[in-house]
Order: C-alpha cells, then sequence, then structure tokens
C-alpha cells in the first residue's frame, strides 16, 4: 500500500520532536508538505506560510497534522475539515469544550476523520494496568504528578496566560490515562486550584474525585510545578483485590506490589500514528474529550487559593 | 389520556413558586408524591425523606423532577434512571460538564428520557428572534444581564461557593437564549472574571465570543450581580439586514427597531411541562449541554481580577 501523504501545520518542539522523525521512519505515512507562519522547513519538503496556500498547491494531501499551540486549533481543524481533509490534533485538541464538539460535529457531517494525540494513553504498562483493573477493580487510586515548569517550558510565559492550562498542561496527561484504565467514569467532586499572585493558571491542583460505583473508591490528584529534586509522574492503585499497582514515569513502567512487570520503552508518538493509520482503514474517527473535560469541571468547581508570584 | 403520575425531588423555591403549581393546573400530569429532607408537603401528597423510600413505596409513580440544588442533581438523576423513571432536571442539569454526559448516555442505555429546564428559552419573543435570524444572519449581538444578588438570592451564601455559579447562575440563563436563537454555532474567545476578594464566583463577568462564520459577527456578554436601580435582561441585536432587535426582560418581550413587536405573559414553566409531556408522547430526551459548556469555558479560558469583598 502507498503512503498516506501528509502535512504538518505548526513546526514548533513537539513536531520537531516527535510527529516529524516518527512519521519519516514509519511506513505508513509520508511526510508531503509543512505550513510554518516563520519558514521553518524539514526534509527538504514544500513549506507553505498558511494552510490555505498549503491545500491550494497540493490538492493531493489528503491529511493533516496539527501541531500549532492550541489556541488556534480549532480554527485550523475547522479549514482542514472543509478541504476536506483528515485531521490529527496535537492534546490538548482545544482550549474549549464547545470547540472539540463542535469539530467532533463538522467532521462526522463531512464524513472527515478526527484523532487526537492523548499521547501518555500510549503505552503498553498502562494497558496492562487497565486490563488488571477491569478484573480486579479499583479501592483506591492517588495521581502524583509533580515537575519543573522551568526545566519544561523555559522563559514560556504563554503556559500562564488564560488558554495556557498551568500545571494542567502536563497534569491532562494523567488525566488522560485515568480516564484510560478506570473500568467506570469518574467526576470531579471538589478541587483546589493554587494560583502564583502575579499569573492566570494555576501552579498546583489538588482534585478529589468520585465515582458512581457503589463502593466509592477513593481517587484524588495532585499536580505540581515547582518540583525541583523529586520529579515523579506515577499514579498509585489499590485494586479491590488488594494488589498495588503503580504507574511510573509518566505511565511507562508499571509495578506490581513493588516489583516492575513491565517496563518498556517509550513509544507513545509511534503508536499514535499506528493506530491513526488503522483507523484511516477502518474509516473510523477517535475522539475522546474526558481528559478535557475534566480539567474544565476542575475549573469550575475549584476552589481558588492565591500563593506566591512566579517568576522565572 | 390519563394524566402521569410525577414526583417532585426537592420542594424549595423554585419547586413551590413554579414546578408544583404549574403541575397543578396542567392537564398532562398528576402531582403523586414529593420526596424532601426537611419534610416539606404540599396538597396533601406523600412526603418521603429520600427517593429510595419513593421508589420502594410508589412503584406506579414513572417520572421525576429534580429540583434540589444543582450539586446533588447528578447522583439522583442517576438513581432515578436506574429506578427506571424518565426525568426533567431543573437548571443547571448539573456543577460539571461530565456529570451531564454522563446522564445523557446513562438515559440512552437505560431506554430512559432526559429532559432539562432552559426555562429563559421557552418564550414566544425568543422563537420570533429566533426566526428572524435565521432569515436575516446576524451582524453584530450584545447581552446585558445586570440584577441585584441581595434582590434574588438574600443571604445564599452557596451562591458564592464553589460550584454555585456566582453570577452565570443569572448569565446562564442568557446563556440558553443565546444559544437557542443563533443561527450558528458560537465560541468563547475570551472572559474577563471579576471575583469579591472573600468570594469564590465570580460577580461580574465579560464574554467575547467568536463564531466560525466568514463575517465575524461581533458577539459579546456583561453579568453583572450588583445591579441595584437599573436591572436588566438584555439581548440587543443587529441583523446582517440592518434591522435592530432587542429581546428585553429575559426574553419575553421582543422590540424591532424601537417598537415593541412582541410582549407575552410569562409562561415559561407552563411551556416546559407541555414540551416534556410531548417529549414523552414521542420518547425523545431532550438534552442539550450548550448553555452549561460555554459557563465552563468562559471559566477555563477567562483572566481573573479580584474586586471588592462582597458581604451581604
Amino acid at each position: 500500500m502507498p503512503r498516506r501523504k501528509i502535512a504538518v501545520i505548526g513546526v514548533g518542539k513537539i513536531a520537531q520532536d516527535q510527529h516529524l522523525p516518527v512519521i519519516e521512519k514509519g511506513e505508513d505515512f509520508e511526510l508531503a508538505a509543512l505550513v510554518s507562519q516563520r519558514g521553518v522547513g524539514h526534509g527538504g519538503v514544500p513549506v507553505f506560510s498558511t494552510p490555505t496556500e498549503l491545500y491550494a498547491a497540493m490538492p493531493e494531501i489528503g491529511l493533516v497534522a496539527i501541531c500549532t499551540p492550541p489556541g488556534v486549533r480549532h480554527e485550523l481543524a475547522l479549514e482542514a475539515i472543509n478541504a476536506g481533509k483528515d485531521v490529527l490534533l496535537e492534546k490538548p485538541p482545544s482550549t474549549t469544550i464547545s470547540e472539540f464538539d463542535d469539530l467532533c460535529q463538522k467532521a462526522t457531517r463531512k464524513g472527515r476523520l478526527l484523532f487526537q494525540t492523548w499521547h501518555s494513553r500510549e503505552n503498553a504498562a498502562v494497558d496492562r494496568a487497565r486490563d488488571i483493573l477491569a478484573a480486579e477493580g479499583v479501592a483506591r487510586l492517588r495521581i502524583d504528578w509533580r515537575e519543573s515548569v522551568r526545566k519544561w517550558h523555559p522563559g514560556q510565559d504563554w503556559v500562564w496566560e488564560p488558554g495556557g492550562f498551568g500545571v494542567f498542561d502536563p497534569g491532562i496527561n494523567a488525566l488522560s490515562i485515568l480516564t484510560q484504565i478506570l473500568p467506570f467514569p469518574v467526576f470531579v467532586e471538589g478541587a483546589l486550584l493554587r494560583y502564583p499572585a502575579n499569573r492566570q493558571t494555576p501552579v498546583d491542583v489538588e482534585i478529589a474525585f468520585r465515582t458512581g460505583e457503589p463502593h466509592r473508591p477513593e481517587i484524588s490528584a495532585h499536580f505540581n510545578w515547582l518540583e525541583t529534586e523529586g520529579e515523579v509522574w506515577t499514579i498509585s492503585i489499590e485494586t479491590s483485590a488488594g494488589r498495588r499497582l503503580a504507574l511510573e514515569k509518566g505511565g511507562t513502567v508499571l509495578r506490581i506490589d513493588g516489583e516492575v512487570a513491565l517496563e518498556a520503552p517509550s513509544e507513545e508518538y509511534e503508536r499514535i500514528y499506528d493506530r491513526f493509520a488503522d483507523r484511516l482503514d477502518a474509516g473510523q474517527s477517535e475522539t475522546d474529550d474526558r481528559p478535557l473535560r475534566l480539567v474544565a469541571d476542575a475549573m469550575m468547581l475549584g476552589r481558588r487559593e492565591t500563593v506566591a508570584a512566579f517568576d522565572w
């Protein structure tokens, strides 16, 4: 089968670190063009300043991967759908729930395929944890997600602006794993949102979840963006059968009762593009707004606290 | 056709002001029982302390109207659906998007009917405005929704607590009209949320909306909860044909180019129960989360400002 031609829109860090190399080394896709306002090129393919120019010049390209910052993704995805393209969207797929729902509806109406990259789910350890929880049930689950914003987003003031998500930017990865592994729906019961005095997005978030399950499992999360020495991306679980699981290092390692049960090299974007290819074969979208909804729910229900100002 | 037996769960102000008298004076429903933790009765019908007792004692009642505060509606609606009841939910139907989506899915799966009361939509002037905008298009639209929280919610501290919605409590009524009359989807572009220094929900909100429409209509809203002298619940519109519409008094009056074109006595809850009966005849749910989503979007995207403390 010939490779499918794909264009990447937005050639920033995530495109360069993941999308471009993964597209090139796989066998399903052919990188056919780029759209970059700043004219960033790669691999000698044509570079356009706008998607409109791309669609006019190379109508044979049927797929786009949108890797811009989230604020403009809705508009770009709509334009792509209207131009008859199938669309892969970086996470988070949009800055509001209404935008994402709109894209899902429009894609369906136009017969186009939509796919979003909740990359942290794409790990064998996550699959295994999901299977165990389906079999054994969940008694307790705790998310600890603490990293250094200075290390991962040095000087990027936009993460602190409205729509920049703050510590929900890493936190939504944990929520994408949570919604993938739990065998039942989960709801925000309450949240505590700590905002630096001089910033518009939270630096530290605690969430208490509830479920509709009669045995009332205890589920909670803590996200922090000022951790320097002990960065951690762990989900600790006690199953109803009494086993202790720990998904560590962002979902790449699974411990069972303290012993490493599964540790695989991270191939999150390889899996994303594999499944995108499968979905294209099947002609079926994959859209899941649950992680984004939980963020919206936490921000709607959260108690706000002001903490020390943040400066780089 | 015999009247359908209905139970009202939560016998507070909105139940007493609207649901109970409207059920009694109409011909479609028969008030058959109440659920009130505090034992509030009405019309001599049986009063239960919990829905569980109601469902056990009077299984012949197939419908419930849930009129409690929003925080517990999800749990009560789930219990009702699981007990095989069709459900009418006061607005807002839940405190989070995830809860409302869950109810929609569960109702569908269980073959039960779900209906929510966006009451401000239920006015002839709103219908007429929607028809005019469908024919003439929208160039500009402005929502001004200013009222006195001291007058409408005297001493009710819960409106200022997380999940209490603050000035979004009246504002969501405007959003329920907005999403009803616009002939295209609308998205939050940005928002300014003003929080009293000692409170957890906003007292004043400005929202800028965007659309996917090529002519870029200007749409904005201002909600304020400290208005005393000049309370106003108005949506002012300029159509693309140049006519000026004003929906006034919360959607009950329509002016066209300054002249009153339609003014009908408010029969919002009568219309709600009429349409609930129609939906039951048709066996079809009516669920629309767009007003709630726009609130969540504004709170997720909004810039926060602290303003003077609020005390009653």
